[in-house]
């Protein structure tokens, strides 16, 4: 079995290692009392990132999106703004529509069609997000109570269907085929994702590749057609698109891991989500894939009670989070996220140096360092 | 009380009488030993109307339809076509994909889209039925197990949300920003429709107007945006668009009442789905609505206890089903699904006669005579 362990760390060394460190805050001890393993001695932390640059390169264009958004949720069946507002005004940070945002600057594009676009995305992730609860039992998101553990199940799922027609509508006003391809495509990849990882639910012989399959296609296709679209408005050339696509793609499959890693590390509080969600779901993370993988007989059969037969008990999540740690797990996904940041910063080097772009870049430092 | 009554007798007289009968096998005892109330001695009973002659008729480009569903259903995700390929087997009338088909040619299409959007408008029906799925808890659809009776909410979910996309693949593909403009409009509507059913669930204070609106909304969007495409295709005038939506809004209305009246009335086997569905999940249909505007205070009382407090014991469906004979609620059900027939009938009198004419004007038959 610790031939296993060796192979894990082995895997580990092919990834170019990431240059982008989390913020020393992301050492902050979390429940349970552990640490996260991410502020080694060789590394220097660097002031924590943020996405503000962003938002204020942004700003007039994220306030018009919101504006739309909240026009284009309405309906005069009120359940339908009454849920979908509890789920919107949530917020998030609206990083994906500020994707199609920068990168349609990026390209140059002077005109109006991003706004329009940067909401149906929104409407797309949150259509993703309102089916998502219907999925897993999680009480929390964002801090506030999901929509599903106020309304029920139906209204989700049909709140959801409503977002999604509506994310179409968007499109068709805006008449480019183009953008309507992929827009359609990156939605029926995310379908197949969510089916992918209820596939792989609860099943502990998963490797990193389906993982690895699932995060791309449930969460970096949304990234990367966000960002594709910024390159369509801007007329720019196939590899350019190609460029923008690798970029999003990367950024996303960055961004799930950090989210499957705080699941199991950040505080509740800073997370808006309560911390071992995916270990009572019996999510197979790639944390979980690891210690799985790292594992001697009695752990994996520690981890097939608790994930496969669900059967689980007091202290178990806090026993997961210390295998984690003997076989530093949450480190190697760091370490992992890190390597798709680097794939992702190249991706921008043909592009101009201009705002937009260094307010892209250290959206994957952002991606990289949050704790929540 | 009997003044409410007596209202909604009234109201009855307000609808043009239905000049399209049932067949003689609509009035055979149904379970609990109800005879359907539908035949009176005016009227002389039809031979059953029957989808054969449309079905004949659209043989070839049905079976290319069917073709594409399966084609277009393929993931690699091994459920995906698992499940999906359960409720597209489970097969359906293909009632609405053979709208489309029939009004393409009714107004003289000769090219080759109308497959693809015909498979379009039967994915977003069967990601609608899917989701519905998650919604009520009936046991058999079309008398199969539902995808969710067999692998429960999750999956149903999220199946759904994939063929939902694959239709705007399809469209797309299709490159029509009009048909695109229809479906995506349709498809808000029908969620919107779902909400508002939602919303009317367990409250006997719904009126007609209501549940005309969620049943228009619910179904009738859905053969109206199959036939609109028809003219769409042949490149018609936008009057007769107009008529082509009003054919499939009014046959859309009828086909819906009559699957409500049903719910109460149909013997299981034929219906595919268990009688007293509706009953059970405290939807408020016509039947109810009629029944409980027309009660006194006992009958209020029950109709409050079993559908809004949910309190059901043996023998209530059976009491339920009798109070409707008793004001004949079933039979004025079914004179409105009869005027809605008419108006679609009339909706068709300016096509030139030919064999998908009379091909439709059989399926308006088909939707009153349906004892299934």
């Amino acid at each position: 079995m610790e031939g296993r362990a060796d192979l894990t760390r082995s895997k580990t060394s092919l990834c170019s290692p990431g240059n982008i460190m989390p913020s020393s805050e992301a050492a902050k001890t979390v429940e349970f009392g552990v640490a996260l393993p991410v502020t080694t001695g060789e590394h220097q932390a660097k002031p924590r990132a943020s996405l503000e640059n962003l938002t204020t390169l942004l700003k007039g264009d994220l306030a018009r999106v919101n504006r739309l958004i909240v026009e284009r949720m309405h309906s005069p069946v009120a359940l339908i703004p009454q849920l979908a507002g509890h789920i919107v005004a949530a917020g998030g940070k609206r990083l994906r529509p500020m994707l199609t945002l920068a990168t349609s600057r990026l390209c140059g594009y002077a005109g109006e069609r991003h706004v329009a676009l940067a909401a149906a995305v929104e409407f797309i992730h949150t259509a993703t997000l309102l089916h998502d609860d219907v999925v897993d039992s999680s009480d929390l998101r964002r801090g506030l109570a999901t929509a599903n553990a106020v309304w029920g199940n139906k209204p989700s799922v049909l709140v959801g269907d409503f977002l999604f027609s509506r994310a179409f509508e968007l499109m068709v006003e805006d008449g480019s085929l183009q953008v309507l391809k992929i827009l359609s495509r990156a939605a029926a990849v995310i379908a197949e994702g969510e089916v992918l990882q209820l596939m792989t639910s609860n099943d502990t012989s998963t490797d990193e590749t389906t993982y690895l399959r699932v995060i791309s296609d449930k969460t970096a296709e949304l990234f990367a057609a966000a960002c594709r679209i910024g390159a369509v408005l801007g007329g720019r050339t196939e590899d350019e698109e190609a460029a923008l696509d690798a970029f999003g793609r990367n950024l996303g499959v960055a961004f799930q891991l950090i989210d499957d890693m705080l699941d199991y590390s950040a505080r509740e509080t800073e997370l808006g989500k309560s911390i071992g969600d995916d270990f009572r779901d019996g999510k197979i993370t790639l944390p979980v894939v690891l210690a799985y993988s790292a594992g001697n007989e009695t752990e994996r059969a520690f981890w097939r009670r608790t994930l496969e037969d669900q059967e689980q008990h007091e202290g178990d999540l806090a026993r997961a989070i210390e295998l984690m740690h003997r076989h530093d797990c949450l480190y190697v996904t760091w370490t992992r996220a890190s390597h798709y940041g680097d794939v992702a910063r190249r991706a921008l080097s043909s592009f101009r140096d201009c705002p937009e772009k260094d307010a892209l870049l250290e959206a994957i430092d952002f991606c990289l360092a949050r704790t929540h």
